[in-house]
């Protein structure tokens, strides 16, 4: 009788343990347009998707939560719908890029401190309830490589802001900005606004979109 | 036997009833710096107290909840804690200032749909509590009367957002921006810029004051 | 031998006259985009020069001096060559709704106090020259009636201080303005944004180009 | 005869080689309050005047015309008056902080093509007048060296578009916003906004004003 009762448990073990194992870990992007456009053909997400299944890497349900001109605070007005009830295992925050540039094309950008205080109740939340978080820093708003864009010292500050969230909770960091900069120095000599990874300035062209593919999976591979 | 009890009931709900009598209305004011001067000496919340308290008129609660350059998704970002764990009977939401100003002050003001996103769910969920809700138009970033101040196009607009909003959801209005110009009208005949309801174009003295303090009274009674 | 010399001056004296009367008054109309459309087939001074040419009014050559994207400064770097140098009988300054729009659209909107000085050097330079000088009001940047158009704060400021140079200096003014509005509160009972004088909020359609051009013949002929 | 006559030609000649030696040349300083603020004591104006007094150098004549708050077009618009009619010597051109400034402060500032537009005017009609032109780049809005002052963006473009009609129109230049930035980079190791070269991160503190005066005498010195 013991036997067969450990038998059972010992079943009941494997069970699981494949079941642990078959459990995709569901990775939720929390954006904007940019976002928005990374689950259409040839966009960020679907290039991750694309490569999970032909390398058979590690089993991602990535999910795309992107909505045009959304800024922090639009994040966290549908936060609860949108992210919380669906119970993500790691939540990708890639936000603002709106929360700059409307300032100059609709005098509605986000202030700094405004901006932290919600990214910080929304990291604060997702830790709560267990759930990883990885932060991006916005990439661009135009390519030029000798911070001549405008809006290029918001950008900068906005960018350090996200780091040191991330440096003073422990999440993960996706530094976009750091990297956009770093290809267009290798890759833009004729200090273009766009057109290297960008199709007008800020939304990713090709280049780009690949670019991003390849750093948010190195960001959800580094634990 | 049969009597006593009959009577203990009786007494009981004589009780209650004066209990019920007894208990206060609490009103929370959720605002901007308007609202955070209101608790001070002479501000249109301690006006209304010192009213009640010598009238012996209804018997609110009255609690300030104004922060200073708080805009319409500030107000959302404090809600839990600030509005809704103090189990007000009555919120009146008193915003929209510097969801204009601060488009010209800082380029970080409101967009009108974003605007009106923030304030329905805030309606939606003290409805949804069963709390009262009363509205409030933004009166004034200038006092000039021929709508020559630089924010009146927006003001206006944003003041016509929260009417629809107030009709929409059958929830009472204090129409400050209108009682504000009709008083100007009256008592601005050289068309100044302050100094009418307001030091500086925005914050009120103490006439504008005792006029919100009014208004508000008589918000609070029309039910 | 006297009276041949008399009669020479007689009929010197009525050819004189004969060419003073043949003398076109030379007007320029002097602004932006939409004075740079007035000259196209529709605009308003095309339909001012069909009116004359059909009806055989007074004669006026009407030129067009309109850049698109102009304010008020850009009015005088051109003002010599565009104007001075043309000699013009009448100059008509019609200007401002990119010295209050591009406020709002790129942050380089003109102030009120420099709107004023650069008109005035105009004005004055032009008296000086013994040039009729006729000032307009900007129309509109959005055709709502009830002065919730985002930028009616200004366009009613910036008109103003028009109405009063005007007065000042003793220079004819069309009040497009002020006709828009009574335009518009008699024909756009909807409250819409475009599509009553307007194409765009602020470009005229065959309407606006026809009150236009009825109202600048109205400002010509007085004198 | 003819020796008193070579004499007389000979002595002429000295007294006029004289007279050129004692010559001053005439230096106007055009610009904004920072140029105004450098003519009162401790200005970097003052300070080169003490100098020359002192160490008895080149002797120039040191004019400032600075007015606050203006912008390229303000300089214009008072071009006769205050500087050809003066006629200098060499003018030294220091404006473009109001242009970018003015842009988030009063949605005023000036639009790049224009800002070259205006300038490019004033170079032109210096040259045509055959006086010296020299120009700078504005400094700073902020001092923090990371390029993450919000308006770096711009006032590295605008400062560009500067160096650019040096080199075009051959003028002088002086490059504050590269000397500003190179020493902050050497002696602001905590990235502070302001009190390193300026009091509130555009006006000059007094080791401001000795870095502009001695980076003026340099760019007057070279020819």
């Amino acid at each position: 009788m013991r036997d067969i009762y450990c038998l059972t448990l010992f079943l009941l073990f494997l069970v699981m343990s494949g079941m642990q194992v078959q459990k995709k870990e569901k990775v939720i992007f929390f954006g904007d347009s940019i976002t928005n456009a990374g689950v259409k053909p040839g966009g960020y997400i679907t290039l991750m998707q694309e490569k999970i299944k032909k390398d058979g890497g590690p089993d991602y349900e990535l999910i795309g939560a992107g909505i045009g001109g959304n800024k922090v605070y639009d994040l966290y007005l549908r936060f609860q719908e949108d992210v919380l009830d669906k119970k993500p295992d790691v939540v990708v925050i890639y936000i603002g890029v709106n929360d700059v540039w409307h300032k100059q094309s609709n005098q509605t950008g986000t202030d700094p401190d405004k901006f932290v205080a919600f990214y910080t109740a929304m990291i604060k939340k997702l830790q709560a309830s267990g759930i990883r978080v990885i932060v991006c820093t916005p990439a661009v708003i135009g390519e030029r490589t000798d911070f001549s864009n405008s809006q290029d010292g918001d950008l900068n500050r906005y960018s350090q802001m996200i780091r040191d969230l991330a440096a003073k909770y422990g999440c993960g960091l996706v530094d976009l900005r750091k990297a956009f900069l770093e290809y267009n120095l290798a890759n833009n000599p004729g200090n273009k606004e766009s057109g290297i990874l960008t199709t007008d300035r800020v939304h990713l062209n090709p280049t780009g979109n690949q670019l991003v593919a390849d750093l948010m999976f190195k960001g959800l591979s580094t634990k």
